[in-house]
This record gives C-alpha cells, structure tokens and sequence, in this order.
C-alpha cells in the first residue's frame, strides 16, 4: 500500500514528511526520528547561517543512517526602503517599549538582497557537500545553475506551490517533487506568482485538480493530522504528504513550550493569517501581537519586518509569553497531540491502513 | 457501499445533495433531475417569495416522484442605517450610471428585519403545507417553534456550519444533519456566529475536527467535484456530499450563461472572496465588478447591499455581461463541465466505486 513513485525517489517506506518548519522546531532529534520512523525527516533552514546549517546536519548524521531533507527558502528581490522600514519600526514601538527593547534598528545592519542571495548560495553548497539527500524549496524556485549542482551531486529537489500554476513552474523548473500546499497549512504561504489572498486553496481543490494537470509526485500539505488525511490525499491524488503542526507539538520538537501549549488547546478557527511577524503571510495561533498589528498599514517587506520583530519574539520566547511570539500552527489544532515521533508514526500508519481496508 | 444513516434519513440511494443555490440555477428540472439520479434535489428559495416557492415546489413534484429539498436562509437582525445606505448607493453610482440605471433606491421600500422574518415563517408554512421531506437552512439556526413546526410534519432539518461550534450548535438545536461548509466552497458563507476571515476552513481540516465532536451527519461542502471528493469526504468523517459548482454548469441548471462560461473557464485561484454584491462574503469569480468594490469601503449589511446592487447585476444578466454578475464558483472550477445531471451523477458514482474497490 505504500510504495510507490514518491516512496521510491525518497528511498522511504512510508511517504510521509515532517514539514520544515524553521526557526528552532526541527531539532536534530525530530528530524531523525522521523527519518528513523520509516519518514523522511527536514531540517527547516530558512534561517540557519551556512555553518549552523552544516552543524545541524552533522548532528542529524548521529542520530540517524537513514535519508533526511533541507528546506531552504529561495530569495526574492526586495527593496530596502528606509522610510518605511522607519516607519515599520514606529509601529512596533510601544510593543518593544513593553519588553525593554531599547536599542533602536541600525538600518545599514538590516540584509539585502545580495547578502541573501549570497548565503542562499552558501546553504546550497553546504548541501551539497554534506551530501544531503534531499533538498526542498520555499517561496520560490531557485536559478537552474542551483538546481544543476544539487541534481549533479544526486539529491532530490523538491518545489513548494500554492496554486496548480505554480506547481506547473515548479514541474518544468525540473524538480523531482512538489508540494501542494493547501490554504489549511500552518506557518509561511509558499506563494511566489499569485497574490496570497487569491493562493488560499483548500486541498479538497488543490490536489485534484493539481494531479490532473501536474505529472510528477504530488505531496501533500495542510492540516494532514492522521491517518484519515493520509488517505484522502492519496485519494485525491497525492503520492504523499506533508505533516507540520502535527509534529511541532512532539516531544522531540524544538517549538518553544508556551507555542506547543497554544496549538494543544485551539479550535481551528484561532489559526488565521498574518503578515505582521515577517513580511510574508504565515498562519498562526492570534494572540495580542497579531490583534495589535490587524490593521496596521506600516508593515515592512519580507524579510525585514521579520529583522524588525525578532527581539520581540526572542523576548517573548524567553519569558514563555505566547502573546507575542509566533504561534504557527494549521486550522487541525484540535487534533495534535504530544505523542513521541515514533508513536505519533506508528498511529498514523496504522490509521491509514485500517482504512484502506475498511473501505468499500 | 452508499447505504448509510445519511441516506437512510433522506430515503436516497447515493448520498449526493444538490447544493441549493440561490437566484437562479436550481430550476425544476435541475433538482427533479439529481432527485431522479438518485441523489437529493434541493430548491434554493432563499431569495424566493411565498407564492414563488409554492410554484417552484409543485413543479417540481411534477416532474419526480422522489423526494427533495427546499433550503432557506435564515433571517438575523440588520439595521436600516439610512447614511450607510446612501453612501453603498453613492459608491454604486459610476457602474448605475453605465447601465443607464436611473432611478435612486427608495429608502422606504427596502427591507427591514420584520419583514424578512415574516417572509421567513411564510417560507416555513409552504413547506409544511406542501409536505416537502427536507428542509436545510444556511445563515443561521432557526428558532424552535420553527424546528418543531417542521418537525411534526415528519420534515428532516439540515443545518449549516463553518466551523466545529457552529455544527455543535446545529446539533444541539436539534437538527438532523449538517452541512460543514468547507473555506473552498462557492456563493456565500454560512458563517452565522464566528467572524467570516476566521471561519474559512478547509475540509481536510474541517471534516475530521468536526467528525470528532458531532454526532449527527455530516454533510462535506465545498470543492467536491467528482468521485475523489465524494471518497476522500467520506474517509474524513462525512456521511455524503453536497456539490453546487458542479451541479450549476449542468445543462438543467438556470445559471446565466455568461456564469457557466466563466466558471468552465477558470482556475482554481479566480475563485475569491467578496461582500460587494450583497453585503455578505461570498466566493465568486473575479470581475470588474469585484476589482472595482475591492477596497471599497461603503458596503451595506446583508441583505441591503443585495438590494443596492439588485438592477446592476440584472443589467448585467439582460446583457449577458459577466463583468457585473455574481458569477458565485467554488475552488474547482477546472473539473467544472457541462454534463447533464444523469451523466454527471453517474461519472461521479462510478468513479467513487472504482476509487473505493482500488485503494487498499
């Protein structure tokens, strides 16, 4: 029941991925238990310097002999315009006031486009190196030069798509894979053609229609819990998926305790959309940053707003204060739970193949 | 494999509902035609009068022996705010003056909350006297007396929700079935007690969180095209369907031509919410119409904004130009097509067998 295409060009026994979640949950531990559950493990590098990057896949190397994934986030052109950021920054102020952030931005220390494509290339190379087996991309498809390096070096590139277009660009780019992600998902929109309003596609009209057009493997993500979303997908017409919320709120995740506590007890109608922490469009828990920020005009470009906010999140995160950190979650909060990797695997499996069965 | 308590409730072979659709599309012959294929039928007499409904109800008895459904939108209380009202009509005013619609809105002529209660419990009473076997409401849960009154004529209740407490809610005020309205559905949104922008679910969310906590049936809305949907639903936790967009393409339906055009030629992520057209969200197809209202601020409540705009899209319907109709479509317009009822019911049944006996 398992086996298929995906499974194979993963070399995995069950085509099921830990989503890359970056900024501190994919811990090198929950990467490799998934990995040693018969998953596929993803280290979520998005924002890990080159040598963090190579240390954090050493340390999987460890803990597992099995394949595991790196997720980078491909850079897009963005504008360093200095009255608004100053402006972005303004309308942080009360909130850093609260949290004794005194010093203010130094604007000639915020990234450019350059430096971010210049690290980007470095993350790729460190890939390359270490001989990661797999490596998928977020917000974008990165240059035919990258793409070329990682498929010299044999490892499986796998895209990242909002609507089925983008999983058309993603297919002729060459990627192995794509991921489909439903307007369900947790955490940052791949989106990187459409307008992110226009991009919220639930899966039940995602894969489908996906899957009729797009000829490689289709995986995927958005609220996918258990074993009934497993099947279903499948049904839909998706070779695997893409688990994220699920697996954040492991014990062998890194999320922070008060962001694990968040998702443990919401309904799936507190996860809504905000750009107000990066930039970008990304779904959590609301909390009072997201309320304070609702209609907020002066928000910064991606990824300054995200420099902007960050000493308000490691504030936060240092005082366990979930009302201003970022709570990611998928609209399927109800059904995590704070399994161990390896039982939350063995459900998961189990459900799916007691339905498989049992329907006819 | 169909046989469930689902249709067991609504005497049916094939769990399959016509999804009601106002103004329109479900003309006699339509929902006699998906009644006669062995799904449900049902009326969408939300905007209907009295004496329309009755006619509606008894053409279509003439034209099917099965049963059917009559779906009603509950009234909730709205305010005549009178300089609201002006301001929606002045920022109307460019697109009257194009259609040559001269004359201005009498205040004084538009509805108020006592009269659409009073319409309401007119609809409840043709119903009841005409003896139809299903009656669904959406916006809302109607009082008791109301339930009861369809109750003792042996009428099964359907509700509508959004979200996991709103199809608790329906439960609890005794209905017999739910509607979970999926965020990829097409026309308005249910949503009757949390806010609309938190209330857009995706089924692969919706179905097993609500599937988890209630115990009537559930009925999957949104997105559901062919027999993948139909299966995938039902893994997830629903006990049938309920398909508008498919349905409205279908030969039998009174959709505008220019409507069926637009959706059979449409992608996933044209499909996009607005207020505009009658002051509640709905999804419908991007047109001038919708880019002109984006940012526009005066919109009236439901249902005076569907009043305000009422000559501009029947303009519009006369000239058969769709950039100023409600062109109301769900995510999956690419696996839209223009079938007859039989030979869709029977393409998504036969698909929904084949799926059901491969998956193992």
């Amino acid at each position: 029941m398992w086996e298929n295409d995906l499974a194979r060009l993963l070399h995995i026994e069950y085509p099921i991925i830990q989503a890359p979640m970056a900024g501190g949950p994919t811990t090198p531990e929950l990467v490799a238990a998934v990995s040693n559950a018969g998953g596929l493990g993803t280290i979520g590098a998005g924002y890990m310097s080159p040598s963090q990057l190579r240390e954090q896949i050493r340390k999987v190397k460890t803990l597992t002999s099995f394949g595991f994934g790196v997720n980078l986030f491909v850079p897009s052109k963005f504008a360093v315009d200095q009255d608004k950021i100053m402006n972005a920054n303004l309308s942080l102020k009360s909130i850093k006031t609260f949290f004794n952030i005194r010093e203010d931005i130094d604007i000639h220390r915020l990234p450019d486009y350059d430096q971010s494509i210049a690290i980007f290339y470095e993350q790729i190379q460190v890939i390359a190196d270490e001989k990661v087996q797999i490596c998928s991309f977020t917000f974008g498809i990165p240059d035919q030069k990258v793409l070329q390096q990682l498929k010299e070096h044999s490892i499986v590139v796998i895209g990242t798509a909002t609507t089925v277009n983008e999983a058309l660009l993603n297919e002729i780019a060459g990627m192995d894979a794509v991921v489909v992600q439903g307007s369900e998902a947790g955490g940052h929109r791949g989106t990187f053609q459409s307008e992110v309003q226009d991009s919220l596609i639930g899966l039940m009209s995602f894969i489908p229609q996906a899957a009729d057009l797009v000829k490689i493997p289709l995986i995927a993500a958005g609220g996918i819990m258990d074993g009934r979303g497993v099947i279903a997908s499948k049904i839909l017409g998706a070779k695997g998926v893409q688990m994220g919320t699920a697996f954040l709120t492991c014990k062998e995740s890194g999320a922070n305790r008060a962001h694990k506590h968040a998702i443990l007890h919401a309904s799936e109608d507190e996860a809504v959309l905000t750009n107000a922490f990066s930039g970008k469009m990304a779904r959590g828990i609301k909390n009072t940053f997201m309320m304070k920020m609702k209609d907020e005009q002066n928000v910064a470009e991606y990824p300054l707003q995200n420099e902007l906010t960050k000493k308000i999140r490691a504030a936060a995160a240092e005082s366990n204060n979930p009302d201003y950190m970022s709570l990611w979650s998928g609209q399927s909060s109800r059904m995590a739970r704070d399994f161990k990797v390896e039982d939350l695997m063995k459900k998961v499996i189990m459900e799916a193949e007691r339905i498989a069965v049992s329907i006819k």
